[in-house]
This record gives C-alpha cells, sequence and structure tokens, in this order.
C-alpha cells in the first residue's frame, strides 16, 4: 500500500498500512515556490489558469509525502458565475463588491452550469489528475451552502455574520430561495468536478458553527443534504468530505448531512468525536494548525496524542483542524507527515 | 418569589417560580441612555469613577425586568495593575501598547493588590449593592487566566491567537509564571468584589475556546481550577459562573474547571448540555444574541424552544451566548425577559 490509496481506503473505512494525512490549505502562501509564483500572478489569474492551478496543486505533492492532492482554487469563484463581483484585495481578504442585501438581488442570481462558469477549475481537475497519474489521489471541492451565503451577504468576512443571520430570521423565502440557488450551483460544480477526475470531494462548511444546532437543522442541513445525496448518485463511489469548524457541540447534527467523511477542527477530542459519532462514517482532523508554528517535538508530542486517540485509526485521516497558517515553516509540514506515516503504522 | 432572590436560588439548583434572565453586556451601547454618557465620558473613565459605574449597572435595571445586576466594568483593566498600558480605541476595540513579547516582560509584570489597583470597581460593587437594596444580586466578575492572557499577548483581539499559542508551546516557563500571576491577581480581583458585597462572581474565559482540549487541560484548566477553589474558599455561599464560548466540543472538561454555573455559548443543545454535564452543576445561557436584532416572534420562538429543552428549570438561568450586540433594539431586550418569566413558569 502507498500513497496512490491509503487515503481513499480510510474514507470507505477499510484498512490501512499506517495512517493517510493531508493539510487543507496544504497549497499556498506558506511555501517559498508559491509565494514566487505570487509575485507574477493574482490568485484569480493563478485559479482560472489550469496551467498554474495545476502547478501549485503539485508543490506540495513534490515537496512532502502526502497522500492526497487538493486542486488548487478558492471557495468564492462559484459566486462570480452568480453575479456578485469578486476581488482579493490584498490584506483585506476576499472582497464581494455588491453583496446581497434585498430579495430582488436573491431573485437576480444566475445558475449557470459548472462547464460554463467555472470551466478553469474543471479543466484543472482533468489536467492535474492526469499529471499525477495515480500518485495520489485528487480531491475537488466546494463551499457549503451557508459559508458561501455569509460571503455573498456580507461582503467579505464576518465576525458575528450579522447581515446573514438577520436574512436568514427575517426573509424565510428569501433566505429558500438563495440555499436553492446554492444548492444548485455547488452539486453541479462538485458533479463536474467527479466527472472531470477528482476521485474525492470536500465540501467546506467553515462558518457554519457560527449557528446554533436549531437553526442549523431548520434552515440549512436540509440543503447539505440534498447536495450530497445528489452528487452521491451522479458519483457513486466517490467519497465525500464535510468539514466545519466551531461545530463540535452539535456533530451528530453535523454528520446528519450523510457524508462518508466528517472533518473536525481541533476543539474536540478525537476519541470523543468518534464516540458522538459511531462507525459508519470517517473522520478527519483535527490538530491545531497553530501547533505547526511551534517545534518538532511539539509537533510529535501534539501529532502522537492524536493518533494515539484513533483506536487503531480505521477510518481516519490526520489533517489539520482548519488550513495551514502562512507563517508555517516547511521543514515542520515535512517533520509532521512523516511523524504521520511512521507513528500510525498498523 | 421575586427578582430578589430568584437568580441565586437557580444558580444552587434550588426551586424557583419562574426561570431567572439576565443578559450579558446588559448594560451598554444598545442603550440611548448609555450612549448619553459615553458622549460625555470614555470607557474607562466611567469604570474608574463609582458613581458612573454604578449609574451605568443600574440603567438595565431600571429599563427591564431583569433578575440580577452585573457590575459595570470591562475584563481588561486587571492588566493595566500589571504594568500593561490599556487604552480603548475608537473603532478598534481594546489595545494594549506594550503587550508582553518576551519572558522579561512576563518576569516585570506586577501582581498588586486588587484593592490597590481596582479600587475604583471594588468601590462600584459597594456603592451598587447598597443602592440595589436588594431589589436583584449583584453579579462580580473577572477575565479568566486564558483570556486575559490573549489581550496581553496578542496586544488587543485577535482571530488565530498566534502569538499567545507560541509562547504558550514555546515558552513553559513563561506561560507558567504568566498563569500564576494571573492567578493571583484574578482570584484577589474575585475576593474583593464578595468582599464588597457580589452576590455572585462570573468568570468569563471568553476566548478560551480557540484551544483544544488538551492544551486547556495542560496549560489552563489547573489555573481556573485554583482560583475556583481559592475564592470558594474565602467566599463561600457566593455562586461562582464559569463562562466560555466555542468549549461546546470538551464541556466537560470545562465544568471541571468546578464552578457552580457554567455558561454555554449557543452552538450547543441545552438539552444536550445538560445531558453532558449531568445534575450536579447549573447551566447559564444559550440564545444566539443575533436573534435579538430579529423580530419578537422570532425571539419568542427561539427563547420558547430553549425553554422547553430545560426540563423544568431547576438549575437553570436565561442568558444569551454572549453579550448584547450594540445594534440591538430596547424594546427586543424587554420581549425577551418579559418572554422568558411568562413562557418560563413553574
Amino acid at each position: 500500500m502507498s500513497r496512490a490509496d491509503r487515503f481513499l481506503k480510510a474514507c470507505r473505512r477499510e484498512p490501512v498500512d499506517t495512517i493517510p494525512v493531508w493539510l487543507m490549505r496544504q497549497a499556498g502562501r506558506y511555501m517559498p515556490v508559491y509565494r514566487e509564483l505570487r509575485a507574477k500572478y493574482g490568485i484569480l489569474e493563478i485559479i482560472k489558469a489550469p496551467d498554474l492551478a495545476m502547478e501549485v496543486t503539485l508543490q506540495p505533492i513534490n515537496a512532502f509525502d502526502l497522500d492526497a492532492a487538493i486542486i488548487f482554487a478558492d471557495i468564492l469563484p462559484p459566486l462570480e458565475g452568480m453575479g456578485l463581483d469578486l476581488e482579493f484585495v490584498k490584506g483585506d481578504g476576499p472582497v464581494l463588491h455588491n453583496p446581497i442585501r434585498r430579495l430582488a438581488d436573491i431573485e437576480a442570481l444566475q445558475t449557470p452550469p459548472a462547464e460554463e462558469a467555472l470551466s478553469y477549475t474543471i479543466q484543472a481537475v482533468r489536467q492535474t489528475r492526469q499529471a499525477l497519474n495515480g500518485v495520489v489521489p485528487l480531491i475537488g471541492f466546494s463551499a457549503a451552502p451557508f459559508t458561501l451565503a455569509s460571503y455573498a451577504i456580507e461582503g467579505g468576512s464576518s465576525r458575528n455574520y450579522e447581515r446573514t443571520k438577520a436574512l436568514m430570521y427575517d426573509e424565510p423565502d428569501g433566505w429558500r430561495k438563495l440555499m436553492e440557488k446554492f444548492t444548485i450551483v455547488i452539486t453541479d460544480y462538485l458533479r463536474g468536478q467527479a466527472a472531470a477526475g477528482a476521485q474525492a470531494l470536500q465540501i467546506f462548511d467553515s462558518w457554519v458553527g457560527a449557528l446554533s444546532p436549531y437553526d442549523y437543522q431548520e434552515k440549512v442541513l436540509p440543503y447539505v443534504q440534498r447536495i450530497i445525496a445528489n452528487v452521491r448518485e451522479s458519483a457513486p463511489g466517490v467519497p465525500i468530505i464535510y468539514f466545519g469548524t466551531g461545530t463540535s457541540g452539535w456533530l451528530p447534527l453535523f454528520a446528519e448531512a450523510g457524508s462518508d467523511v466528517v472533518g473536525v477542527d481541533w476543539r474536540i477530542d478525537i476519541a470523543a468525536a468518534r464516540e458522538t459519532l459511531g462507525d459508519d462514517v470517517a473522520i478527519q482532523g483535527n490538530m491545531d494548525p497553530l501547533v505547526l508554528l511551534s517545534s518538532v517535538p511539539q509537533i510529535k508530542k501534539q501529532a502522537s496524542r492524536i493518533l494515539d486517540s484513533v483506536n487503531g485509526g480505521r477510518g481516519y485521516i490526520f489533517n489539520l483542524g482548519h488550513g495551514v497558517i502562512k507563517s508555517t515553516p516547511e521543514a515542520h509540514v515535512a517533520a509532521l507527515v512523516d511523524f504521520v506515516h511512521s507513528h500510525g503504522k498498523r
């Protein structure tokens, strides 16, 4: 067994020779080779040029012994095709210049096919899958409806999600229409990536942990369930990972979305997560990304605490609890990946 | 039974006639009377003038049928007495101009008695307790060690707590010394408030939910346990509330701090919190503060969902999951408080 199949086997809760590991945002600013490229191109330029997106996707695969590649893209480009004006502003992060404010804004949102609006990422998936040549599997991804809504409504990142929750509480018809449009776009985007060769799909619901379980269940969960069921139908055998942060207080409800793998952040003991979720689902996570900024002994200490708590490791994929932080040293990533493989051996 | 004793009885898990309710940040910018005062005085000026702090503390008590007052103060002034230069910068929130960066900074921190360094708040407690004249009990409070450390090290609020966690991981001796100094200062401050008449004490660990349960247990919990045990010894019968956000994934560990009441945010079902914590502790929370920005029907719907899940309400105190948001309408606070009392009746 090798990098070629360890990750997919773990997604399916099949036996593995050692714990597979990949890292959210494993391609990106912490790598000098990426920063070199970014000196020449904007982030959207890279995402929209399949050759460049492929190059960045492969950078961490060439540098580290990771068990999966994830296509280099961003969670927000789907909003462009829907009619929102997206810009990455240096230092401020993503900005939507015409955020959704009224029912009419929601009604005006388009739902173009991914093959048109997001053809560059689908093409990047196709090329990268070929280039990888089976060395490691390729993960495709999309944001989930709530996380996408939060950017579309707030116009960028947010602390309290004040406008998002206001729309959710006070405009139930508008909220439903918005969720339905996102459901169409996300489903089509994930299907398109699977058809182009993505061997697993991750749905990022990074900010849904801002909700109470009551609101999640009523206002969000049905749409995620529909996305997962529909994507699974058209891409059987492609494992679906559903990831959130801050959701540990209502993890069983989060798992009701029906994914094959539940992604957890670092704010839960991994053994407690398994106890809560039972054995019928794989789990991915959960080291605090800040640990990677510390030292190799600290990294090993924290990784072994996790690895020693996964009860043999069936159906477990090592990852961070959120993306790699920009100031992470590359040597720490290398040390972590190697340690997971050696310490995680059966 | 009345406002005079409902809250304290609930803290002690004794029977009550209806569910008591108070709100974190119930005095503050959402109230026009407060904004009028703030047009004349800075926030630290109000906190440091016992007459003004008392006036602000009483504003929501006069306006709404709340079951407890909480002394108007802030979690950061203890850092001033320790040697840090605190300023509230308009629009940016709190700034510490000389944050802790090195071991020498930690060694230089002072631990003056609260009666000296925080005499204004202790005096405000004394006066306000008298002025309240038994109408409602008065809560004193302090930040917890981790939350205080995060401001002291980051120099203000933070997204990832990068420097705080770096110090925690990489300078174990420095971290221990810092936690010990905070333990001394916080213990003395809470004791001082109890001696001056505070009838309950809340420890705000607002940002400790940024930690994994592993790190919390090793690096933070022992100090909170020591604070609670020591304060209880010198102020027996004064209930201690320990509040955090983002801690729902490791709530049993949070409860090991030993408080009489556990404060939870909105990211957990209140029935699940009770199930997890058992019956030997009171629980406070857990409505999303953003609900208060919505409409009275939405507020009633969400409050009744919570009230219907607290299994009769023994040992339960209604509150938000975090502080009242600035844009909250006063009428919504009034409607919530009255609804909790009517719907929460035994």
